[in-house]
Parts: C-alpha cells; sequence; structure tokens
C-alpha cells in the first residue's frame, strides 16, 4: 500500500469540518462528502474542493482513507450500508470501540482529544490524536497523517480511548458548566464575570506543576462548615447549582479529612 | 488622616504570606506579625522584616493598616481580644462581611479573588482586589494601597463579595477536583494524563471569546444517553465520581434538551 494521499469524508459536523480543513491544508486531497444533511455536506465541499454526494453507496471505493466523524449513536447505522470499499476506513470518536468496523478488510480510529466548535478554528497542531489500527501497516500510515497535522500522535487502544474520552468530559464539559454556574450567579447579581478570569487562569497554571490533589485549596479541603453553609444559603435560588455544590462539599470534604 | 505607609498582619497563611511580601516589595514597611502559630509568624517576620508578637494584645496601637488574613471562622475569635487601635483594620476573607469588624473605629475589606499556595509566587499584579471600607476616606486609602500591588481594584460590597467567593469556589475549587478526577481516572488505567492538558487548556480560551452557556459540548448536551450510560459503567469502580458524574450529566441534559 501506498501512502495516504486522497480521503473522503462521512460527516460534515465539528470534528469533520476542522478535520478536513486541516487535512486539505496539510495538502491532501479531499475527494468526497457524505453527511445526512446534504446542505453541510456542500458547505464543506466548498471549503475542501470536495465533492458533496447524496447518498452513502455513491462512495469512490478506491480512495485511500475514509474519515467517519458522525455522532457516536450514528456510527453502527451508517456500518449497516456501508459499501464495500478497499481504502482504510476510520472513525473519530472517542468512545466507540475500534471493532465496529471490522466489516472492512481495513480500519482504525483517529480520535482527535480536542474540543472544536465551528466559530473556533482549533491549534490542530498541538491537538492529542489517539490512532489504533486493525494491523502494523495501517497504524503507520494513519501515524503518517495525523503527523501531518499535529506534533503529538499516541498510540491508544479502545479500552483507553474510552478512558480518556470519559475524563476529556469531566476536563472540558463539566469544568465548562462550572464556569456557566459561577458565571450566572454573579450575572444574578449585577457582578461582572469577567472579575473570575484571573483565577480560572491560574487554576490551570497551578495543575501544571502541582498535582490537582496538592493544588487543591477551600473551604471543603479545609472543613469549613460554616463557610459551606454560607454558600448553600447563597444558592437557595439555584436548586440545581445548590445539589452539585453540595455533592462537591461532600465529597472534597471526606477526601481530605477521614483520616484526620 | 496620612498615606498608609506602616502594615501589621493577623495571620502568616498563603494569603497573609504573599500579601505582605508584595506589600514590602511596593515599598510599605511590614510592622508586626501576630498569628496562632508564632513558628509561622517569625518565618513570615523573617522574610519581611516584620516582627513576630506572642499575643495580640502586644500589636502597637498607632499603625495605618491592620491586615486580618486567618481562616474565616477565627475572625470573630480574633475580634474578641483585638486591642483598641486607632489605624485602619481590615480582614482579607470573601465570604465573611465587613460589619464583624464594627467595633473599631476605622475598618474596610481588602479581598484578593485569586488562590494562594506558598508553593507559587502569584502574579500579583493582575489579582483583582476587592475593595470596602467604613467610610469613603478609608476607600480611597484602601484603593491606594491595593493599586500599588494590582492594576485590578474593585469596589465590592458584603453581598457581592460573598457571591464573588461562591463562584471562586466553583471555578476554582472545583474544577480543579474535575480535573483531579480525570487524572485520577487516567492514572488508574497507567494513561498519561498530560494528554488532557491541550483540551484543558482550550477550554478556558474558549470562554474567553465564547460564553460558557454557547462554548458547551459533550455528550449531555445532545442528550447522548447511550455515551453517558457507558461513561457511568467505566466509573463502576469510582463510586463518589460516578455520583458527581450523573448530576452533572442530568443537569446538563435538562438545561439543553428541555425546550426540544
Amino acid at each position: 500500500m501506498d501512502q495516504i494521499q486522497s480521503i473522503s469524508f462521512i460527516g460534515s459536523g465539528n470534528v469533520a469540518t476542522h478535520l478536513a480543513l486541516a487535512l486539505k491544508e496539510a495538502g491532501l486531497h479531499i475527494n468526497e462528502i457524505y453527511s445526512q444533511s446534504h446542505e453541510n455536506a456542500r458547505a464543506l465541499a466548498q471549503k475542501t474542493g470536495g465533492k458533496a454526494i447524496h447518498t452513502i453507496e455513491e462512495l469512490d471505493p478506491l480512495i485511500d482513507l475514509y474519515v467517519i466523524s458522525i455522532p457516536d449513536g450514528a456510527i453502527k447505522h451508517v456500518m449497516q450500508n456501508f459499501p464495500p470499499v478497499q481504502g482504510i476506513v476510520v472513525h473519530t470518536s472517542g468512545i466507540t470501540l475500534m471493532n465496529v468496523l471490522e466489516k472492512l478488510p481495513l480500519f482504525g480510529v483517529l480520535y482527535p482529544l480536542q474540543t472544536f466548535s465551528k466559530q473556533r478554528k482549533p491549534e490542530m497542531s498541538s491537538v492529542p490524536f489517539c490512532i489504533e489500527a486493525s494491523s502494523k501497516e495501517i497504524l503507520l500510515k494513519l501515524k503518517k497523517v495525523a503527523s501531518m497535522l499535529s506534533s503529538s500522535v499516541f498510540e491508544i487502544n479502545s479500552d483507553q480511548r474510552q478512558y480518556l474520552h470519559l475524563a476529556a468530559v469531566m476536563v472540558n464539559n463539566y469544568s465548562n458548566y462550572l464556569f456557566r454556574m459561577a458565571f450566572d450567579i454573579l450575572e444574578t447579581k449585577g457582578i461582572d464575570h469577567t472579575l473570575l478570569m484571573p483565577l480560572i487562569d491560574e487554576t490551570i497554571s497551578k495543575i501544571k506543576s502541582l498535582h490537582p490533589a496538592v493544588a487543591q485549596t477551600g473551604p471543603a479541603r479545609r472543613k469549613d462548615t460554616e463557610t459551606i453553609e454560607k454558600h448553600l444559603q447563597l444558592l437557595e435560588e439555584h436548586q440545581d447549582y445548590k445539589e452539585l455544590y453540595k455533592i462537591f462539599a461532600q465529597q472534597l470534604t471526606k477526601k481530605y479529612n477521614e483520616q484526620l
């Protein structure tokens, strides 16, 4: 097998869009784009010089690499109609096992560990690419493609990748929700939430030199139940945030004080 | 009243230490340091050129500013033995109301909205200082002192400050705990947690241009119950983390899908 040169996409969402653009910028050829939303497929085709197709059966079977980048739940469904292609087929999902693709001759996974929004161009060169493949030869080819996009490429198996995806949800989705909670609370009181930005920046800087288990500070760590009670009172108008606050306080108090 | 030139400290913890060092660097005179731990008081006195004293009653009554920087619960207790000083007395607490100091003639609050650890020197010039005072004259003096340390000085009343403190606990203490959870989960599986750092960095960069309510992504936002179920299975060995994950997933799913 030769080096990967032509790529088709199944999907046209945030990940597909940023990956396709980066691959095109890296000099690869974007061939066909299939998406449930033909309008989105056309938009991405226009940006990448590819061709939007209407059904998955139309996929040219002689392309080097097919990238399936669609919601996790839809991958199995797409596999039912996937044509008998000869190139490598990968998905980009964190939580989906590689063997969902096993009815195909050549397959693998190319999981970019990052949050993508259409509104923001990601710094692709620092995105960790987690790759897995059905053979060593395919692994090398995927490594080569990933290395054209990023300096951070790792061989990660399906089991490890699931835990990475779980951890990613915690550090991104759930910390983002905490930021939203904090911003909401301040906005309710007419306080500018940008006051919190230096603290948020320092929170992140800190864990680059101190493990978060050591960097931990605050009322729950020092078992300051009086402050925790006051905070819970302030949250009376936000019962959902109060519920979440309570569990954090309980777990932290327990973790840092149970041996005292 | 003239400008503040001499300062005494009650307390020798993380906040007291970094504040005293910064004030000394700004050219102010650190006078006395009182702390429950005389050893800590001596250590801070040595670093700042101040003098460690054994009891709070020994405080020189003619100092310009007294900074009480001790655990929240201890402030009321310290006030019971506080000598009749003529200078301004402030505390540095986020959650404690200013009027806890009202038996003194001149008082206020100097709350640095930041997380301090002894192991790390903070970037004091960007720390938001939230100030409040018992008179306009004192407010101006505190503003002047705070401005010697930071370019970010705000007048914040006791009620607003409590909400800021609550928000700070969420964005610092609780997001730090999420990072710890994620790191723990990866470490259990022998996966290097530094793989998450580009994602954590992007999570923070993103909310500088997009409100977190808009920046939100992930399985719960798109009501991907299959992925959430898989994650909960992966958390079987971490029942506490599982409990917290569940509540985040429930709240996010509800917030983003209840109108659909």
